[in-house]
């Protein structure tokens, strides 16, 4: 490949690793009266880095490497994928004229204004003018960046690369109407609420240990990374020798950082595996936010909520928490972090109930944009869609539909990859298990690296070469499906309540 | 001024804080596989850094706005000195050719490289072709950046604007004749060691939390800046509202964290004193680094190893430390953190002995710069002046020649800038006594804040608008001179040592 293309990529990278770690560094170490200096700050580099990206120059050079290019030839497989991930990643950027991004920025910052305030109010009516102010400006958004009669598509496409609603719609309510009577039936047992996350106190330098032991466990390599804590777990990185995960310390729940810590983990073990012949090029990335989700998921649910996990770790957790786990054996504990119960909050949902949430959030975000849905009728038809798919009732908006930050700032089209990635999860480590017949005893003994090493070989250090559900099918055999997911949950929770499901 | 101007020095102020939160965060936090990816990060920042300052439309806008230019009459007074202190640095980086930076990075790799080996080896030899490969270098780079036909001036340039060999060297030589006969009479008192700091164990998190006591003690503001723990102390600003520090935590060497968090605090107070209508322009800089130098030894030594200051705190240190602090008490603790003693190593040394340790470097660099000092001759032209000058001949050259990494990588004017540092602090110091009468009083009492509110008035808040001397000048009615800190020894050490210096 060209030089000056190389050094470009190489550049685009490292201001993207800077743009990171100012990120990071604002949610972890930021004095408190610095962050309108940080906001200025990233708003420069991020500045930087759209100039560049959009710079004709780079234009010509990707149109001379790009398919039908006179340099095409010459390239690797490897460095026209480059070619192609930037190329889509410009292409994008140069549709959005200057005008809408400062127009979409400036109503993010009134949403978000107007969402705290309609939070604190509890008036739902606050926020109203603001979002419906954020949708005209995405239409605009998915106009500018092209699609075919499907607006969702555009802004889909800046998480999900390749998705399409078509795809889409008909997955989501199939699992949205498996999962309703599956979540009744559940329901049914009416187990009570495990009593060792009932008002008992864990430490929570015991908590920060244990989390540094489940990162090690998993195979997180901490001289390529780090822990911190947040308030928010979020993992971003910098570099894939460089990757900084948080988690998030409750002395009355530990699951935050247990399963907090694990999910990270997850995000961030697909970041350190990608080759390093594809750092700081535009393969060093994932291919969508729902394969990112899906490890994540695969090692917070489908390893870390899974029994062989605990039958080796939970000793040393009894031993880390010998009060509040005195009466409190494996199975009990196994049922406990694993327990079904319709709630209102997303991020506090079991693995059963949260693609519920998603399908609402993602029908009601999809009528918006169609301009089938009036934002004035948005609440109603929340509770409503809470009331049918989970039975319950939020008793305001702050627990119903003002509960996400998302819409806030006019964030749509991410909701979905949260079930996409639920999805691939059950689906990859289906496979995993085909392939290595002998991971459910190494995971009781402890040892993660025989998972680990069949990710890496088959998903992490692929990075970008191919587009999610390309990816996906190439290891599966199969694209996006709902069957491994359902598959999973039937076996598991239907062991744990007794129940056929 | 101009929008475009205006908007070109954010930039360049915020391609500067990024770059100094990478390096702050590479001392801190980095994961040690992720050097080499840091390191290209800072260099592609460097780079567009460059790039912007060299860029000839600056140099227009700045020609335009600059004495002389069209725009001059509009500005105002505080625009101007914007417009002086840019236009400064930017003709500094457009005359050295880009050649000549490349080369002198290799050198410098080059240079640490073979520093590290000659002191594994305790060979000089190994180091020598390296410095003089160095030298060549900073003598271009010298003459590119011009110079009245002393090179030297042109790198002290770098460090000190303003400062030249002809009015620095009459100064040092002097501070150095009289600092011989004071040390040579101090040694004759033969005072042991203070007992208390000779193998005794001082808890590493009490003096964590004793340090954290003495930033608030100071008035640095931990909402506007934060410390961490580095392996060498050092103070990095991202912004005068995110100005981070860092200590060293020794178990048997507590002076390590009080005098190191003193000394950065000192840095720090700087740096978050500048004018709000300051931040994000080239004024919210500090003049040199004689005069930021002068603010940490300020905190460090005349408050921070003054009587007055412990009257207040020794009784907490007391307590943090019961079993090592035992058997001393108030005017023991100060004699002992006032030993003077000649010693090898620079940064170890005390404030008698410090400025002698840096007439000799200062010496010895202007003489190679010159050629009238062969690198071959280096070593025992540094033993014979240890001799002439503290009485001391080192056993090796990595007690000797080959401590500093300064040299290492060719930097060259720097080591002044530590004696500047001591006189100016000395001056500002006398200064503030006559203006406060009551500050000894303050002191006792644990109250800094006159003395703060004094420094930030006459000094902080003024950032970069004189070069260093002219603010002091303005601020004592003198300019550079040794008078006020050898009268500072002299009174202090006479009364501590029982003899007439």
């Amino acid at each position: 490949m060209d030089t000056w293309l190389r050094s470009r990529m190489h550049e685009l990278n490292d201001l993207n690793s800077v743009i990171n770690l100012a990120s990071w560094d604002r949610e972890v170490y930021l004095p408190a009266r610095a962050a309108s200096a940080r906001a200025q700050q990233l708003a420069t580099v991020q500045a930087i880095h759209h100039e560049r990206l959009v710079d004709p120059r780079l234009g010509e050079a990707l149109a001379r490497a790009g398919e039908g290019g006179p340099d095409f030839a010459a390239l690797t497989p490897d460095e026209r994928a480059m070619v192609r991930v930037l190329t889509r990643e410009r292409d994008r950027a140069v549709r959005l004229p200057a005008r809408l991004v400062t127009a979409l920025a400036e109503a993010q910052g009134e949403g978000l204004q107007a969402w705290r305030e309609a939070r604190t109010t509890k008036r739902f009516a606050r926020f109203q003018p603001a979002l419906e102010a954020l949708l005209a400006l995405r239409r605009e958004q998915a106009d500018a960046q092209g699609h075919d009669g499907e607006r969702y598509d555009a802004l889909l496409e800046g998480f999900e690369p390749g998705m399409r609603v078509k795809r889409l719609t008909p997955v989501l309510t199939a699992l949205r109407d498996s999962l309703i009577p599956m979540v009744a039936a559940l329901g049914e047992q009416k187990r009570p609420f495990p009593a060792f996350l009932s008002g008992r106190v864990y430490d929570t330098g015991k908590q920060w240990q244990f989390t540094m032991r489940l990162l090690k466990a998993v195979g997180f390599d901490l001289e390529a990374g780090r822990q911190d804590v947040s308030i928010h777990p979020f993992t971003n990185s910098v570099h894939a020798q460089d990757v900084r995960l948080t988690t998030r310390l409750d002395p009355a729940w530990p699951p935050a950082a247990l399963f907090g810590t694990l999910h990270e983990a997850g995000h961030g073990l697909y970041e350190q595996g990608f080759s390093p012949e594809h750092h700081r090029t535009p393969l060093a990335s994932v291919p969508s936010m729902g394969l990112h989700e899906s490890q994540s998921r695969l090692w917070e649910n489908l390893v870390g909520r899974g029994r062989a996990f605990w039958v080796h770790h939970f000793p040393a957790l009894k031993e880390a928490f010998p009060e509040a786990l005195a009466d409190v054996e494996l199975d009990g504990f196994h049922a406990g972090i694993n327990h079904v119960v319709p709630s209102l909050i997303r991020v506090e949902a079991d693995e059963v109930t949260y693609n519920l949430h998603i399908a609402l959030r993602y029908e009601l975000e999809l009528a918006m944009l169609r301009d089938e849905l009036p934002v004035s009728e948005l609440p109603a038809a929340w509770n409503e869609r809470m009331r049918r798919y989970l039975g319950i009732t939020p008793p305001d908006d702050t627990q119903g539909v003002l509960q996400d930050i998302h819409w806030a700032w006019g964030e749509l089209g991410y909701f979905p990859t949260y079930s996409l990635g639920n999805l691939y999860a059950a689906s990859l480590y289906a496979a995993a298990n085909r392939a290595l017949p002998s991971l459910e005893a190494d995971l009781t003994r402890g040892d993660t690296s025989s998972l680990l090493g069949w990710l890496r070989a088959n998903l992490h250090m692929h990075g970008f070469r191919l587009p999610a559900e390309e990816r996906v099918r190439a290891i599966t055999g199969e694209g996006l499906t709902d069957r491994d997911f359902l598959a999973y949950l039937r076996a598991k929770y239907g062991a744990l309540y007794g129940v056929k499901l």
